[in-house]
């Protein structure tokens, strides 16, 4: 595979690192060519290093990988996927931009950092301009590009074409998170079966300052966060993979329940102009039937990578109610950075 | 037990109708006389008739009584509790109003009914005087009370104290609903294990509806429901008793904190003043762990007949928000009309 | 598509009729031209009439296509997979057979008859033999075939090499089955949120009986069973798909633990290598994890159409004891029935 | 309460721990005195240092007693329950009853050493005549006694009585355990929502020799383990608690099904004749509803210290196959020491 880009992964054993390498195995233009983790993994192979939740086989090449230390080395690539959680992140993440990596973050560490793109797409793909800021890329080249927490994403894509149109003003939302959104070992099994709990650390403050940020306008190297009041309200259940959330909104404008609907259909971007490979055909599909989206009907819609809308219903205090879902660990995680790789590579950012 | 007061259950083999006989085993006031079921049932012993799903076994009294059909007989004791689907109670409870039962009932047939009172004993106990105006009491004394949907009631148990002092304008509620609520066959496993469905049929309308009604003020026989905006999303997750509720409010006045958790743990009524035998010690029980309250560690709290709030934090939108979570089926359903029978028993309306 | 067979499903509305339709689709030797089901399903399109929980979309031309009433018209094509429960089985099944029709069965109602083949191609390919004893067979071409139930075909496929080469005498085994084998909507949530069913009817006397003819040998038009005893103990956990089981056995012969492996991990048969579109290229995978295989992460292993095997060690009492995994709708459902019918096809039984 | 016993509990801020405080609160024996655990909680209220999973409140005295080093301090009291994982319990153990106390331990470390007696008071309640072999003992009146574990009891429970009158000789069990079995955090919910773990480390070694200690006899000092063969296939199931397992068995006389049932219900033993507190009044149940038992309807019999039988059979290979089920932490651990305690002082150890 002379012409593929090398790429590699840190945080590569964990839930999310799991899943980088699943979905980029036969990836069209990515191949992984670099693995690291932390000191306790370093040195053995991925198999031994790796405690694989995936349904699907560790790819034999990267199953014979050796795991190297998280820190940049003479063979590191220049693109990093990086699935830290984010105290490590905070740490090691800045080493690869020094170094002149581009690296593609989905911790939360550097997020809501004022020259860091928070990226999704189809949302806000021009916000990768706040690269050319960044004291690392003057320096080096170098430089970091975030996808937002999991809960985030399918919201705000769900959010995106209504904002455009007709200017989201208020939003209320109640998730039912999976628990693969807490990485391994994560939620403890007696904390969950037959349960809920009613709290996620820290989740209802990344929810409602990401949306602003990800529906923000960018100028001058700047962005600006979208006008938006959220509220948050986040929940664990018994569910392995998907995120539901319950949402109420008010529109600045008048919007038509069909009107609604077919600017959700209707919604494409350029990563679907451009064909990017990660791309759905359809960013966020909307179900009719009364009862969906359901995460273990609808989780793996586009292959993981749409967001599915249903219920969409008139509110008694906003002007109206719907149900979104997206896949966490594929669109709200590894997913969402592999499509952000592939958007700084169609822009031009890899070269 | 020459004293105590014979009783009849309707719908007794039903999950409710189980709820009904386990809570009202070793009752201080009230003994089962007199059991009704659907056709199908009739005539076969009550061991025979039900599919038992609790944990405890049938009492053994219970176990070989005769299922009646589910119409008034010679034999019919003037207390009826009825835990009958809406379409059967639609037909069936008049027939014993007309009778001159007095009908406690868990059926939504006639809760929205202008004269049908539809009572929490903590919240609107005096609003029981609507029977009066109903023309079976004045002919031969039956009547017909109501308890609320099992998702409205440990809302508008956690509201009510507030709503007194602070004036509840508006809430927002997004529930994760048990399965036990959807009663036996219910919920097909295959819907629920690892999933959520973000969907209950005509939930939401009931909870808006009841929740203003349950909040109301009775004045010269008629009820005035609350001024109040209540949106509700209604989704049923993987738990088998329990619905937890993530709730925002506006209050009509400013509360701090401790004013809220206090006017929660103070709440009290003539129901606890009185010691009605199932009546909770505590209404509304403030937990302070920032994961709580879970339905499988506080659904039992105060025996069931407990709310359990916690969380109460500031919303970006409303002035709070908070989660509560009550037991479906007993709080939710058995409990609550026994509580209600309860009341009339101690207002005098069983003399 | 002109060179397809045209195919027919009866119980096309079902939980295994779906699993056919999202298995035929795309085919290269089979296509769906005609389904039919239930009385209360004849008219409908087929969109309408299927309550469809699978987790992909159903295909857009079966969805508009019209569902039949369970007979015979002069559509129907030679070749029927037919998914129906037994009862309807019974009644249904012969009538297909009778019109000449090809009827490839998931149901046990015939499984057992002496002229019915009961057959995994893997195992027992040549059991398609007593096809030409069948009276219809004589009379118009018409015939029936059954694949077993779905907690027997994963225990027979890793019984079936070992058999031939140490002959398996006794055999211990429980499992634990998934809700989706008893149908939708089948198990009801309550009892199996949280909890074990440690009874499916008749299951057990299935499992032994279909074990025996399957490992058993025709000659002359008859099928001799296994001279194996099998006792068998089935439950029902909280699973959604895959039956895993736990298996002790007494052979014949000695057998060294590396030589049980290899016999596994070799085993093939003319299923592979007539390439038969849906045979898995591995039909029997050895998983040698100490905790593996666990139907989350290894029911989709060969698309769903292998057995994975683990956990082989001595037993206390027989000579090895280990566990057997598959997924029940597909290899143990649907696509047994859709290898069988290519089985038909590549011995010429469809000419 | 100037006439209870104080007691101390090491390793009381886990899952079993809780347990011990939860069943030992109201005790009309035993009062909790002294509470130890890791030197993290050391020097902790109990309320701080125990994440608290049951679903009753921690009792408040308990909740405010301050957490000590897990080592004999001056106020350690006589009688010590012991709930730590074998490799500490290895280290500590001894420590006490060297100190003069009286060890009843859950943990597996002392299980199988020939002068420690493993014992459920129902069956072999004689064997703490062991307790006269150890050195502690002889030397200043300490000792230790061990409970068997989760899996193995309530299988013994129901051999036992049929051991004492048809002789077991070969029996062949394969489990479906609860999660709360694995202690918190224990089992990562990713692995078992939706899922099987057919191992868990050397549960089945375990099983197997405790059983046979369970069984023996003891003359002269000595325990004869039991001349019985036991297979054991070890399973964990998402269940929060109740150990489900199915059983084939294997009589050294004929026994009729009436014959083994009416052993079952009336087995007693002194444990019931003295009353001891704990003692459920009927050890084994046997349940004769098809489907029966199950963890969520019938773990709470007998309050929780009940095995209850089911599905008594007929087996193809053995003589008869049956389920039993047991509460894993009430009688497989902390209700199954407090029982051994309460044995210990009506046997006058205590003194």
């Amino acid at each position: 595979m002379p012409n593929k880009i090398p790429v590699g992964i840190v945080g590569a054993t964990g839930t999310v690192g799991q899943r980088f390498i699943q979905l980029l195995e036969g990836h069209p233009w990515f191949e992984v060519s670099w693995l690291a983790a932390s000191d306790r993994s370093a040195g053995k192979s991925y198999a031994e290093a790796a405690t694989w939740r995936l349904a699907t086989p560790i790819p034999q090449r990267v199953a014979d990988t050796q795991v190297r230390s998280a820190a940049p080395d003479k063979d590191t690539p220049r693109l990093i996927f990086a699935a830290l959680d984010a105290t490590a992140a905070k740490e090691i993440e800045p080493l690869f931009a020094e170094a002149g990596c581009a690296v593609v973050s989905n911790s939360s560490a550097f997020r809501m950092a004022p020259d860091v793109p928070l990226v999704i797409p189809e949302v806000n793909g021009d916000h990768t301009e706040l690269i050319k800021t960044q004291s690392w890329y003057k320096k080096n080249g170098g430089f970091m590009v975030t996808n937002p927490n999991c809960s985030a994403i399918g919201l705000v894509m769900a959010l995106a074409p209504l904002h455009r149109r007709f200017r989201v003003e208020k939003v209320f939302v109640a998730t039912m998170q999976a628990v693969s959104g807490a990485g391994y070992p994560g939620v403890p099994s007696l904390d969950i079966v037959g349960n809920v709990i009613p709290y996620i650390a820290n989740e209802e403050q990344k929810m409602e300052a990401e949306s602003c940020k990800l529906l923000g306008t960018i100028s001058d190297g700047t962005v600006a966060p979208a006008d938006l009041k959220l509220s948050a309200h986040c929940n664990r259940v018994a569910v392995e993979d998907g995120h539901t959330e319950s949402v109420s909104m008010k529109l600045g404008k008048v919007a038509h329940a069909e009107e609604i609907i077919a600017t959700w259909e209707e919604f494409r971007c350029f990563a679907q102009k451009l064909n990017l490979p990660t791309a759905p055909e359809q960013p966020v599909i909307y179900e009719r039937a009364a009862d969906r989206p359901q995460p273990r009907l609808d989780r793996d819609r586009g292959r993981g990578m749409s967001a599915v809308v249903g219920r969409l219903r008139p509110c008694n205090i906003f002007d109206w109610k719907f149900t979104v879902l997206s896949h966490n660990t594929i669109r709200g995680a590894a997913g969402a950075a592999i499509l952000n790789g592939e958007l700084l590579k169609a822009q031009g950012y890899l070269d």
